[in-house]
């Protein structure tokens, strides 16, 4: 079976010490700020970064329970769902993705708005978010229908 | 240090047999059609997931040279760029992203359109596309010089 080893690039600095802290569920915002503080050797990596309002940060769950189940029991509604349908962090590949708003950088350090992982948590990848889906073609399944429900 | 061994979920049906096949640089479309063959045995990770128009897909770089440079060539500008501002194949860890639009499900393999992968590429990871940035915030650095050049 193919493996594939990733390692961090850098660590998370946020104000979040354990999970419970993390805002869940509907309505839940994002605007908490924080660093992805980037190795210091890689830092010609983010040259020309400052150009771009959105990144997409890859992140590994380095601290969820080991295993999976394929149905999940997301936050923000009261019934269980396919994992692949969720953010669950107990997955078949602990990677978790955020998009965060760029605020500005200092050397290897990104100051970014948008942060949802826990402080030290291991970087995999930052890669630039190009382009958005119109919003009249998104459909989110049962995110809406579970909103719909608690209106 | 901390390391993570990632393996597949599935693997992606592609008509790209390498990688010159695959439409690059600016402008490209990818709006080719293929399928993500999830395991068998995961299928029911995808309960619901016919309710979303689009998915994340993480995938891994299989057939990507060793090795990386900080400053990377995208084939979308003759000047050099920050790695982590490009989508290189060539990364510190070999994670791909990549958003598809979901067409059916057909058990655990799933329609999609959007493929920029080879036939045969491991899936790391599917998560739902829950939301945009709105289009107005959205800056997207050396891609639009690069673009306005090119006009």
């Amino acid at each position: 079976m193919d493996q594939f080893i990733m390692q961090p690039i850098g660590f998370v600095s946020s104000p979040y010490q354990d999970q419970t802290a993390i805002p869940k569920g509907l309505g839940a915002k994002h605007e908490t700020e924080g660093k992805l503080n980037i190795l210091p050797a890689l830092e010609a990596g983010l040259t020309d970064i400052e150009g771009f309002s959105h990144l997409y940060v890859l992140w590994a769950f380095d601290r969820t329970e080991a295993g999976f189940n394929l149905m999940a029991h997301p936050p923000s509604d009261d019934r269980p769902h396919g994992l692949f349908t969720t953010r669950s962090p107990r997955r078949p590949n602990p990677i978790g993705l955020t998009v965060v708003e760029l605020l500005g950088r200092e050397g290897s350090s990104l100051r970014v708005r948008g942060i949802d992982m826990l402080d030290g948590t291991p970087i995999l990848d930052i890669k630039p978010y190009l382009s958005n889906i119109p919003a009249e073609k998104l459909r989110r399944g049962w995110l809406t229908e579970a909103e719909a429900r608690k209106i």
